[in-house]
C-alpha cells in the first residue's frame, strides 16, 4: 500500500499546498525562481504538510490558516536540504542533481535562505506568539543539528546518544513541531498538542531510523543515489554504529575513506548488513513507533487518528 | 568627532547589549561559539542596535523589551555578513581573518544559520504580529539582494537602478527595519512609525553609497581590507557605474577580473578616482542625507533627535 492512500481524504487540500508551494517561492530573480522549483519539482513525500493538516483535524480546521504552516514547515525541510546537500557535497538528491550540482555551492546557499526566508513571512500570517516560539527553537535545534553533522563526520568514536541527539535535532523535531503548529493553528483542545507533538517526536525518530536503515538495503534505483551513501559520505549511522560493535567489523568500518575504491564500499556495506545490525536496528525503530501508537491511540477517533497510526506503522514496513 | 560619541546616553545600555550579544550565540558546540564569537569579536559599529534604542526613545523605552530586537537585528545582520563572505570568497573582514578563510565554506554556512536562527528566537520575545511581518519581509528582501549580488557580479553593463536596488534590499532595509521595531518594541505613537523608516531608509542608502566609496579612498589600514576590494570582487558600486559613463574609462574598468595583477587594478582605482565620479557619488549620498534630516526634523525635541541628527550629518563626513 502506498504512503499517499492512508490520507485520501486530504488529497484536495494537499494539492492546494502544492500549489501554494510554488506560488511563495515565486521570484523575480530567474536564477533564483529556477533552483527553488528545481528543489520542489524534485519531489518529497510532502510528510511535514501531512502532519499539519492531520493534527488540524483534531481542531477547528480552516484550510486559509493551517495551510500557512503547512507551506511554511515544507519549505524550512527544504532549505536545510538544499544547504545539507552543501555539506554532503551530494550530486544527486531523490534521483535529480541538486542545486550544488546544477549551479554552485554559492547559489545553493543563497537559494536555501530564500526558501526559508519565505517560509517565515508565510509564518507570520499566523498571529500566534507561542506558534513563533515553538517554531523559532526548532529551527534553533535544527540548525545544531546540521553543525553535528559536520562535527561528527568521519568520527567512528561517536556513541549512540551522539547518533540520537543528532536526529531527533536533524529530523524528529521539525515532525513533532509540525504536529504542534498543526495543533496550535487549528485550536486543538491544549492537552493534545504536548501528545501531538510526542506522537510526532517518535514517528520522526522512527522514521529517520528507517531512512538510515534503507540506505544500506534499499536499491540505487529506489534510493535515487547509490546505497551505502551515508557511509561513504562520512554520516554514521545506527546500522554502523551496532556493527561497530564488533571489532573486526569495526576496523573495517573505520578504513572507510572519501577517496575509497567504490569496489571496496560495497565489500563494507555488505558486512554490515550480514551483521545483524539492520535487524537490530529496526528494533529501534519499532520501539519509537510502538510509542507513537500508544500516544495516538488515546485521541478521539475519526479520519485522523486512522491516518496517523496508519502512518507510522506504514513507516515500519516501508521499503523506500 | 568619534561616532559613538554622539549616543553616548546610550553606552550603559549598549553595553548590556554587547553582553546579550554574546550571550545569545552561546552554544554548547565548541566549533559554532568559537566561530560566532569570532565573527562578534571582529567588531562592528553595532549601528542597527544604535538606530533600534534611538527609536525606541520616542516612546516608553525599556531595555528588557527593546534589547530584543536590537540584539536580533545585530545577529541578523552578522549572519548576512557571514554568508556574504562565502560569496566574496572574503578572507578578511574588519581586519580579521573571516569564518570561511579560518575554517572553510561550509562552517561559515551553518554559522550564519546558527546565528540566524538564534536572531528569531530571541525575536518570539516580541509578541506584536506585525513586528514579525515587518522582519520577515525585510529577511526576504535583504536574502534577494544577496542573490542579486551574485548575479550582478562583474556584470559591467547593470545600470544605476539595478545599483540602487541592490544596495536597498543589501543595507538599507535592515536600517530602515531596525528604526521601526524600535517603534513599534516601544509603542512609540503610531504616526512616526513610518517617518522612523522612512528616516533608517534614507540614512542606510547613504550609509551604503559612502561605504561604497570608502572602499576607493581610505587606507587599507582604515579599511581592513585592500582599498578597491569591491571592485576586485565584482562589485560594481556607485562611484563605478558613474566612472563607466566615459567610454575610455569603461573600456579599462571592464578589463577587471579575478586573476588579475594587482599593480593593474591600482592603476584602474586611479583612474577612478580621478575621474570626478567620487564627488559624484558623495552628492548622491548627500541627498539621502538631506532628505533623513528633512524627515527627522519634524520629530519631537530631545536627545534622541539630536543623536539621529548627528549620526545622519555623521555619515556624510566619515572618513572610514
Amino acid at each position: 500500500m502506498k504512503l499517499n492512500r492512508m490520507y485520501s481524504f486530504l488529497n484536495s487540500d494537499l494539492e492546494k499546498i502544492e500549489n501554494e508551494l510554488q506560488l511563495t517561492i515565486k521570484s523575480e530573480h530567474s536564477l533564483l525562481q529556477e533552483a527553488s522549483l528545481h528543489t520542489l519539482q524534485a519531489g518529497g513525500k510532502r510528510l511535514r504538510p501531512v502532519f499539519v493538516l492531520l493534527a488540524g483535524k483534531f481542531g477547528q480546521y480552516e484550510l486559509s490558516t493551517i495551510k500557512n504552516v503547512a507551506v511554511a514547515l515544507e519549505l524550512i525541510h527544504m532549505a536545510s536540504l538544499v544547504h545539507d546537500d552543501v555539506i554532503d557535497d551530494a550530486d544527486v538528491r531523490r534521483g535529480q542533481p541538486t542545486i550544488k550540482a546544477k549551479w554552485d555551492n554559492k547559489i545553493a546557499m543563497y537559494t536555501g535562505d530564500y526558501i526559508f526566508a519565505r517560509s517565515l513571512e508565510l509564518m507570520t500570517n499566523i498571529e500566534n506568539p507561542e506558534a513563533h516560539k515553538i517554531l523559532a527553537h526548532t529551527i534553533v535545534e535544527v540548525s545544531l543539528g546540521e553543525i553535528e553533522q559536520i562535527r561528527d563526520k568521519y568520527n567512528f568514536d561517536q556513541n549512540f546518544k551522539t547518533y540520537f541527539r543528532r536526529i531527533k535535532r536533524k529530523t524528529a523535531l521539525l515532525i513533532a513541531a509540525s504536529c504542534q503548529l498543526g495543533a496550535i493553528a487549528s485550536d486543538v483542545p491544549k492537552h493534545l498538542h504536548e501528545k501531538l507533538y510526542l506522537f510526532g517526536y517518535y514517528v520522526g525518530m522512527a522514521f529517520q531510523i528507517t531512512d538510515d536503515i534503507l540506505d544500506f538495503v534499499a536499491t540505487e534505483e529506489q534510493l535515487g543515489k547509490p546505497a551505502g551513501s551515508d557511509l561513504i559520505q562520512g554520516n554514521i549511522t545506527l546500522p554502523v554504529l551496532l556493527a561497530m560493535r564488533d571489532s573486526e567489523l569495526k576496523e573495517l568500518i573505520t578504513s572507510v575513506n572519501e577517496g575509497m575504491d567504490p569496489k571496496e564500499i560495497v565489500q563494507i556495506i555488505e558486512a554490515i548488513k550480514a551483521s545483524g545490525s539492520i535487524e537490530l536496528s529496526i528494533e529501534y525503530s519499532d520501539w519509537y513507533l510502538k510509542k507513537a501508537l500508544s500516544v495516538i491511540k488515546e485521541f478521539p477517533s475519526g479520519k485522523a487518528k486512522l491516518a496517523l497510526t496508519n502512518i507510522a506503522k506504514f513507516i515500519g514496513k516501508r521499503k523506500f
